[in-house]
């Protein structure tokens, strides 16, 4: 077959690989950041009733009203400034198609999420990074006053730290571009930037629901942004992006808050421990504003230290960043996870 | 906010505009081409069963693999060769971006499915369009030569009706682009073009679960390619764009072949019946090999009738076509809701 047809840039990008993911065996799974509880009851209930009537057989509702309304009035922002999305993948993706073209440039702070490279590839464009600052805050001022879109991951991946909104909005004083700040953890962090994305700025925030509502499985994210910019952002989506039951369950999920105090205080409360006891074993543990920790060893790699976790039956995420080094981003589990996670440490290192 | 850092081609696009879906209210739904029946039982099973264990709160199988090997198993394709997406807009969408630069070329036939045009407008493509030959066959010889990407919806929306093989290979001869059938409704017709996806040329067919399987709330779709382009393709569509209950959906549906052509027969022989009927009420109808019926009358415009039946409660597609005028698009329903629709229309015409 004859594969010239296909874009260049399509042909020389390496792709996106996503964390692992084991079908068989009894994996303890500490490497995608999944959530170790489940949904909220209310999801399965939700979902359980949307399978009366005929709801499979008809489209959704492209929109989402009902969900717009109900994370509008839990997160006390504009149902109309809501884009909804197959996850929080298809809104990076919608956004990158509606704001760079073909030639243009991408930014991501480095060590971060790597699929905003991915997302440079697939679209032609240019990707560069700007390293953090040596105690991950942002460097200033803002270099790269060309781009179309910056991404800033926060909290970050790996490292689970934050940046403060003072620093982004003076990166955003001289900018003309558009700011992406993708919240995917940010349920975890004692802050975070929905202020921003009200306020008539170019700042988009997304989050999924992948990680603090334990929906990973069912695809679901959405955008905060200016209801004028969301209105073009429609015509970009697919209209039907996301199915019947995963906009029921993420309905539900978000609606019950009580269920996410709960699962997020266990979370938070787990990670300190983990954070204390990993510092013990003699990692480098930054302290962490998300569902994961990234520890590091400062006189040597911790790629063995993740082949024997895998011998073990324990997946965690190994990244290398070029002039940066390794380290180890370890999901928070339960407190039976962990435990068995660090007794295994112990006998490693 | 300051829109002009959006792409120009976003901000001058209409965007595609979905069939109605009115959310209240008895509506007798004919215009978007649902399923009148349900999904095969085994969906809902295949549903219950996956909300036991943790599987909502883990990401789904990237590739899809149960699915594609079952698949695979009941259309008789490589399971390689075969590509998951979130509905087949999806599909269009991954194809769009692997195959067409910013300032590429989309070609389309016309009168047929609109949003290729929104798939180009997005791209940042020049949409270009060739009138099918009067009888609906593909013009020849092959126009265009510079197209990045080709699509032929077969059978054809809004007209039913379905191009020949011998008439697509004849195109093919001395075109190095991409042809991509988008064979939605095929399901529906006496053939499909399954065969030429998997001989080596520079051809994609797509499916969608929306139809002929009674999902169309679920978002499921698939491509059917060479293996080695599949390869490219999954670099540039979402690592996780399938959730696990539409795959589970998938799998089922593709696997109780029982139901699914119990479902089809009963729609086939409403359609011959609704052919008759509508042709005895004066319109021009166009002999259908899929799940709806496109009638015009000679001379009049049918707006008026689409008027009509929306007072009464029943939606049909109302379609007008640039240099060509306009027509009702009737999605095949059930013999009851066939029944109401005739009779309406006998008080109107």
């Amino acid at each position: 077959m004859d594969f010239d047809t296909l874009r260049p840039n399509i042909r020389a990008m390496a792709g996106y690989t996503p964390g692992e993911q084991p079908r068989d065996g009894d994996w303890l799974k500490l490497n995608t950041n999944e959530n170790p509880y489940p949904p909220s009851p209310k999801v399965f209930e939700a979902i359980r009733s949307a399978l009366t009537g005929d709801r499979l057989r008809k489209y959704p509702d492209p929109l989402g009203t009902e969900f717009r309304k109900t994370a509008g009035q839990v997160l006390g922002v504009d149902p109309d400034g809501i884009l909804i999305g197959n996850g929080s993948d298809d809104i990076l993706t919608i956004l990158t198609r509606a704001f760079v073209p073909e030639g243009g440039t991408i930014v991501s702070l480095t060590p971060s999420y790597l699929l905003y490279k991915t997302l440079a590839n697939i679209q032609g464009a240019n990707f560069e990074t700007i390293p953090f600052a040596y105690d991950w805050s942002l460097p200033q001022p803002r270099p790269i006053p060309w781009a179309n879109l910056i991404f800033i991951a926060n909290p970050n991946s790996p490292s689970g730290t934050m940046v403060q909104q003072a620093a982004i909005e003076s990166w955003l004083d001289d900018f003309d571009g558009t700011i992406v700040i993708d919240e995917a953890y940010a349920d975890f962090a004692e802050t975070n930037m929905l202020p921003l994305a009200q306020q008539g700025k170019n700042v988009i925030v997304t989050r999924t629901f992948s990680k603090s509502y334990a929906l990973a499985g069912m695809r679901f994210g959405f955008a905060v942004a200016d209801p004028a910019l969301v209105r073009e952002l429609v015509k970009v989506k697919d209209s039907y992006n996301c199915d019947v039951l995963s906009l029921a369950s993420a309905t539900a999920a978000i609606a019950d808050q009580e269920y996410f105090r709960e699962i997020r205080s266990k979370i938070i409360a787990t990670r300190q421990r983990m954070e204390a006891e990993l510092a013990g074993l003699g990692f480098d543990v930054t302290p962490s504003q998300s569902n994961f920790i990234w520890c590091r060893r400062s006189n040597r790699p911790v790629e063995p230290i993740y082949q024997e976790l895998k011998k073990r039956f324990i997946l965690v995420r190994h990244m290398r960043y070029e002039g940066y080094g390794d380290g180890l981003r370890i999901s928070v589990g339960t407190d039976a996870e962990v435990d068995r996670l660090l007794a295994e440490l112990r006998t490693i290192v």
